[in-house]
C-alpha cells in the first residue's frame, strides 16, 4: 500500500512539473515529462556503462558511440577500469526489428541520481533517445561535469518525424550526409527521406539501368554499396530511410539517358530550362521500365515506404503531344490530374507488387488512388485534414521548408493537428503520421548545407517529439542555442562554416567587422532569391560564394536586439540597463562602415554588399539620435522623423539578396522618439 | 643576340627584387627567386588545367586535389568544358623515383601572366610544390579571383625538412596524421619522422612481435594496412616517412609484453613513473628481437632512413643489474655511453643489413659508431657542427621543439647553418641535411594537436626551404597570418579547435568575454608545464581540457599590442592613432573581468583562471591610468609607479599554467608615464 501511494505521490508531481515549465534543462526535443530531482551525478574519469537484460553488437556499438561522445563533450577520456561501480546502468527488453518499423516503439525511462542512472526501453531504440537525452543533460558545474538529478519518461508525440534532403539539385556527399544523420538522431528525428532524383540529377546507381546515373548525374552519385552504407548507418541510429524517385515530373536527369521515357523530343541535357519534361503516362513501355526499376529500387531500400514524389507536373509537354492527347481523349480523361492520377495507379500497383507502400506530395491525392498510400503535403495545412478526411495518411511539410529561411519560431509555430486537422475525428487524427523538414537544394553547396539546416531543423523535430503544448518561445531559443553548441560536437559545421566563407570573400584580411555585418542579416525570405535569376532559370553550375551563401538563416544578434528595444520601449524608456546594451550594439554598427568599407571595396565578392553596410551604419546612427531625444523627454522633430523613415524604407529593401534584421527595432526606436506623451 | 641580352635583363631584375622584399605576396615559404609582373590571370569558373610531358596516374591524381582545393579556396566548382583554352599548364619532364629519395629534385619554374600560368619541374614533386605556391598566389581582387603576374624559380635549401610527431605518448589517428601530411605539403616540407614507440606506448602492429602492440598500446595502434595507406598518402604529397622506434631507453612500452628485452625486473605498466627502463644490451637475445623485428619493419617502410631513437637512455636499470655491471667491466667499458655505444653498433649492423641508414639522437654520436649514421640534434646546435666536423650528418631539432610553446619568431631564428655551424668548411657544411621540428605528445590530444603544430609550423618549414637571408619577422608574420588562413581550408582545425574547447569549459554560456582572456594569454614555455607534476609523473590518461589545453601558442593581439605601444612611445606619445587604439584595448581588458567573472565561478575547468582575469583588468586599469599621465605631460607619482610595479610582478606569474602576454607593454607603459622628460 505504502508503494502504491508513493507511485501516486510520484505521477502527481510529474504532472506538476510540466514539461514546459522545465526551460532550465537544455532539453531539445522536450520530454514528454520530467521530474527535476536534488543533487547531481558527477561524470568523472571513472564514468562506466553497464548492460543488463537485451544486448546485441548493434547496441554495443551505440554505447561506445556514446562514450566516444560523452567523452568528446567533456575533454575526458574514459578508461574502462575492473572492478569500477558503472555509473550509467542500460537496459532494454528485447530486439529491435530488423528494418526499423513505422510506429516501432522508441520510448524510455531514465533516472538520474547523485549516486547512479538508470535506462530502461523496451528495445535499443529506445536506449538510442534515452542516450541523446543523457548527452544534453551533461553539464559543467564549479564541482565537475554532472548530470542533475532527474526523472525522466519519454516517447514520441508522431511516429514519423523526417528531413528530406535533396541530393539532386546541389549533390551532397555520403560524409555531409552521414554528420546530418548524426545531427537528426541528436534530436530523436528518425526518417531520412531521401530525395534522390530530379531535373538536376539522379543519383543512385541503377544496376539495370546504368545511364541513370551514367548520363544523369554529371558523375555525381551514390554507388548501390555507399547507399547501403548510408541506410545502415541510419538505422544504427535509428532512423529509417525512405527513397524518393520523383515521377512523373521532376524527371529531366532521367531522360538524357533514356530520352524514350520523355512526353516530348530531346535531346536533353541537364542545364535545360524552360518546360519541364515530364514522363509519358500513355506508353506500355514506360510501365515496363518502371517495373524493373522499381523491382530493383525497393531490394535495395529495405524500407516498408517508397517515395513517388508526384508533385508539381509541369503539364506543357504533355499538352504539346497528340499522341497523349488522343489517349487522354480515348480514356475520358478531363485534363491532366486524371493523366497523372492514371500513372500514379499504375505506379502505386508496381510499389504494391513490390510489398511498399506509396507515399507521394499532395498532387497524388486522387480519388482513384487506394487508401493505402500516404499523402505528403507540401502545399498547406489543409490538404493533410483534407486528406485525413477521405481516409489518406498523411506527413506535412508545409511550414517545415528549411530552404525558405525562416526564422525558427516560426517553423516552431506549424503544428501538424493544428489548423483544419484540429477538427479531425480521433480516428482520423492517427493518420496523421508526423511531418518531415525539407532541405532543397537549390542554394546549398556540402559546404554550407549544415548551417541551412542546423539548428533550426531541432526545432521542427520538437514539434513533432514533443507533447503538442510545448510551445514556449523564449525556452526554445535558449534550448536551441545549447543543442546548436552540442550539434558542433558531432561534426556539423553550421557554425564554422561561415567563419571559412567569410574569410573566402575576404582574402587574407581581418574579418570583425565583416563578422559584425553578417551578425545581423538574413538571406530573403520564401523564394524570393529566385528574383536574382528572372531573367533565366538558375545556374545550377554556379559558385555559391557570395555573403548570402555565408551567413546563418537566422540572426540571433538581430532578434536579441529586437527583443532589448522592445524591453526598453515597454519600460518606458526607464530600463537603463537595456539602454546601455542598446547603446553599445548601435555604437558599434555606426562605426562598422567605416572599418569594413575598405574590405569592401576590394573583393568583388563583397562589392554588392556595400549599400548594406551604409544602411547599418545609417540605421544605427538614427537609432543612437532616437535614443538622445528620448533620454531629453522631448518629442524628435517631425521633419526629422520624416527622414529618418525614409531611411527606413529604403533599408527594408533587400540587399544582394539580403535583409538588414535590425530595421524594425531601429523604426520602433524612432516612432518612439518622436511620440508625444 | 636580342634574345641574349634581354635574357640578362631579366636575370638582373630578378636579382633586384630579391626574395626578402616580397612581403606582398603571401607566401610561405618564400621562393627563391620572385620576379613580380604585370597583370594577372583571372581564376574563373573556366579554369581548366592541362598536362604536357610526363604524366601518371600519380601526377592526375595530384592535379585533381589541386583543382578541389582550388576549388574549396574559391567557391567556384570547375566543369571542365570540352574546348576550353586551359589557364594552367604543367609540364614535368620525367618520374619521380616510386621511393623517394633523399635530394630528389624538387625544383619548379612557375610563370603566370594575363593569359595563362605555366609550371615546369623536371618532376612531378616540383609540380606538387608548385602547386601549393600556385595555390597561394590565388586572391581575391575586385575583379573577381586571380594570380598576379609572376615568375618564380624556386628549389629548396635543405633535402630533409621535416616534422616528428610523437603519437605514443597520446596516440594521434591516422585521419588527424593525414590532415598535418597535408598542411606539411602546404610549407613544401618533406620528410614525415613518426615516433611510433617509447614509454607510453607502442603504435605499430609488428606481426612477428603481436604482443607490442597487444599489450603496449591499450588497443590504440596503427595496423600495417594503415601504416602502408599513410606512407601512400604522405608519399602522393611528395613526403618521406622515416619511422623512429626509441631504443635501448624510452621503451617501457615494449616490456609489457616482452619483459624479457629489459634491464630490470618488471612486472612493467605504461603508466609507470620513477625510473625509466631500458633495454638490456648484454644479452644475445636482445639482438635476435631485434634482428627479426626490424627486418620486418624495413619491409614495412620503403624509406631509406630508420630512425633508432637513443636518447635519454636512464642508466640507472643498467647499474642495478650485476650482470650488466659484469658485462661492462668485461668489455673494458668505463661508462655507459659506451654501453650505449656498444648497443647503438650493434644495432646499426643490423639497420644496414636491412639496407637501411641509421638516424640517432645527439646520444649516439660516438667515435664507435661509422660515419653513415645521421645524427638528430636535439640537445644544441653546436652539437650539429660537431658532428659534421667528425664527418657525420646531421639534422637540427634543437630550436625546432614546437611542444614548447615558443613563439614563431623564435623558432623562425634558429638557423641550422648559424652559431658553429656557420665555421663549417663548405664539405662539412653539406653534411647538414637539414631539420625537423618536432611535436612530442606529452599535453596534446587528437583534439588540440593540430593549433600546437599550426600556423608555428610553417615559420620553420621556410627557414629549411628558403634561402638564408629570408629573415624579417613582420614579413613572417604577416605572411604566416595568410597561410594560416589557407591550412584551414586543408582541413586542419588549429583556429576553429579553440572556439569548441572554450565552450566546453562554458558551458552553454556565451563565451566572447572568455575569448577575450585567451586571446591574450599563452602556455607557460619550455618545460615549465611540468611543474605543475612535480609531485609525481604526468597522467597520461588525464583530461586535457583547461584552458591552457585551449589556448594557441602564441598570441597575436598581444603581440600586435605590444608593437603599438612600442610604436606610440618611440613616437614620442604623438602617435594618436595608436593611442587611440591602445586606449580601446585596454578598455575592452579593464571591464572584461566583471564580465567573466560569473562564467568562471561556474565552470570547475575555469575557476582557476580568476587571477588571471582579475591581472588582465587591473593591468589594463593600470594602463589607462598610465596614458592619461603621459597625455597630462605630468610624471606619474612614484608610489603610484611603485604600486603598479608591484601588480606588474605579480602578474608575471603564470596563473594556471598561462602567462598574461600584455605585461610587458603595460609596464612599458607605465614606466614611460612616470619617466621625467
Amino acid at each position: 500500500m505504502r508503494t502504491s501511494l508513493s507511485l501516486i505521490a510520484v505521477l502527481c508531481l510529474s504532472l506538476l512539473v510540466s514539461a514546459q515549465s522545465q526551460a532550465q534543462l537544455n532539453l531539445m526535443p522536450m520530454p514528454s515529462s520530467v521530474q527535476v530531482g536534488t543533487g547531481q551525478l558527477p561524470v568523472t574519469q571513472t564514468f562506466g556503462v553497464d548492460v543488463t537484460g537485451f544486448h546485441d553488437a548493434s547496441l554495443d556499438s551505440e554505447i561506445e558511440r556514446f562514450a566516444t561522445r560523452l567523452s568528446r563533450q567533456t575533454g575526458i577520456p574514459f578508461w574502462s577500469k575492473p572492478g569500477t561501480v558503472p555509473t550509467l546502468t542500460i537496459h532494454a527488453d528485447h530486439a529491435r526489428a530488423a528494418v526499423q518499423k513505422l510506429g516501432e516503439d522508441e520510448s524510455y525511462e531514465l533516472t538520474v541520481s547523485d549516486s547512479g542512472a538508470k535506462l530502461t526501453a523496451p528495445n535499443p531504440l529506445g536506449v538510442l533517445r534515452g542516450l541523446e537525452t543523457f548527452l544534453q543533460l551533461v553539464q559543467i558545474t564549479p564541482t565537475g561535469f554532472a548530470v542533475p538529478a532527474v526523472t525522466i519518461k519519454d516517447q514520441p508525440r508522431f511516429p514519423w518525424r523526417g528531413m528530406l534532403i535533396d541530393v539532386s539539385r546541389h549533390f551532397i556527399p555520403l560524409d555531409v550526409l552521414k554528420r546530418n544523420v548524426d545531427g537528426m538522431a541528436a534530436v530523436k528525428m528518425n526518417v531520412l527521406h531521401w530525395h534522390l532524383s530530379d531535373d538536376q540529377g539522379f543519383r543512385a546507381v541503377s544496376k539495370k539501368f546504368p545511364k541513370l546515373t551514367g548520363m544523369g548525374s554529371e558523375g555525381m552519385f551514390y554507388t548501390q554499396d555507399e547507399i547501403r552504407e548510408l541506410i545502415a548507418y541510419a538505422h544504427d541510429r535509428g532512423i529509417r530511410v525512405v527513397p524518393e524517385f520523383d515521377m512523373p515530373g521532376h524527371s529531366r536527369s532521367w531522360f538524357l539517358g533514356y530520352p524514350e521515357l520523355a512526353s516530348g523530343p530531346g535531346a536533353y541535357t541537364l542545364a535545360d530550362g524552360g518546360i519541364a519534361p515530364a514522363m509519358d503516362p500513355t506508353r506500355e513501355e514506360t510501365y515496363k521500365f518502371l517495373e524493373k526499376f522499381i523491382a530493383e529500387m525497393a531490394k535495395l531500400f529495405p524500407d516498408a515506404y517508397f517515395h513517388i514524389g508526384g508533385d508539381e507536373v509541369d503539364g506543357k509537354q504533355w499538352d504539346a503531344n497528340p499522341k497523349i492527347q488522343a489517349f487522354k481523349q480515348a480514356h475520358g480523361m478531363k485534363n491532366d490530374q486524371d493523366l497523372q492520377a492514371y500513372f500514379n495507379r499504375r505506379l502505386e500497383k508496381i510499389v504494391v507488387k513490390n510489398h511498399k507502400i506509396t507515399v507521394g506530395w499532395d498532387e497524388v491525392l486522387h480519388p482513384d488512388l487506394p487508401k493505402t498510400i500516404v499523402v505528403q503535403s507540401w502545399r498547406g495545412q489543409q490538404s493533410l485534414a483534407a486528406a485525413a478526411k477521405q481516409g489518406y495518411s498523411g506527413l506535412l511539410s508545409y511550414g517545415y521548408y528549411l530552404d525558405l529561411m525562416w526564422p525558427a519560431a516560426r517553423h516552431y509555430a506549424v503544428d501538424p493537428m493544428s489548423g483544419d486537422a484540429a477538427t479531425l475525428s480521433p480516428e482520423q487524427q492517427k493518420l496523421i503520421l508526423g511531418g518531415e523538414s525539407c532541405q532543397w537544394a537549390e542554394w546549398v553547396t556540402p559546404e554550407n548545407i549544415d548551417s541551412h539546416i542546423w539548428p533550426r531543423n531541432a526545432v521542427i523535430a520538437e514539434r513533432l517529439w514533443s507533447p503538442q503544448n510545448v510551445t514556449d518561445v523564449a525556452s526554445m531559443y535558449a534550448r536551441l542555442n545549447a543543442v546548436s553548441l552540442d550539434l558542433e560536437w558531432l561534426g556539423l559545421s553550421h557554425r564554422s562554416a561561415r567563419m571559412h566563407m567569410l574569410h573566402r570573400t575576404a582574402g587574407d584580411a581581418d574579418i570583425s567587422a565583416l563578422r559584425v555585418l553578417a551578425d545581423v542579416v538574413e538571406p530573403v525570405k520564401d523564394y524570393n532569391r529566385w528574383d536574382e535569376t528572372k531573367q533565366g532559370p538558375i545556374d545550377f553550375h554556379g559558385a555559391l560564394n557570395r555573403m548570402i551563401d555565408a551567413v546563418y538563416p537566422e540572426s540571433d544578434t538581430a532578434r536579441e536586439f529586437a527583443g532589448l528595444v522592445q524591453a526598453f520601449l515597454q519600460s518606458s524608456a526607464t530600463d537603463q540597463a537595456a539602454e546601455a546594451r542598446i547603446r553599445a550594439s548601435l555604437t558599434l554598427w555606426r562605426d562598422n562602415d567605416a572599418r569594413l568599407h575598405p574590405l569592401l571595396d576590394q573583393s568583388f565578392l563583397l562589392q554588392e554588399d556595400e549599400p548594406l553596410s551604409q544602411n547599418l551604419s545609417a540605421l544605427a546612427a538614427a537609432g543612437l539620435a532616437a535614443l538622445d531625444y528620448i533620454d531629453k523627454a522631448q518629442p524628435a522633430p517631425d521633419a526629422w522623423k520624416t527622414q529618418q523613415l525614409t531611411l527606413i524604407e529604403q533599408a527594408k529593401k533587400p540587399q544582394a539578396g539580403l535583409l538588414l534584421m535590425i530595421v524594425s527595432p531601429v523604426e520602433q526606436l524612432i516612432q518612439a522618439s518622436a511620440a508625444h506623451n
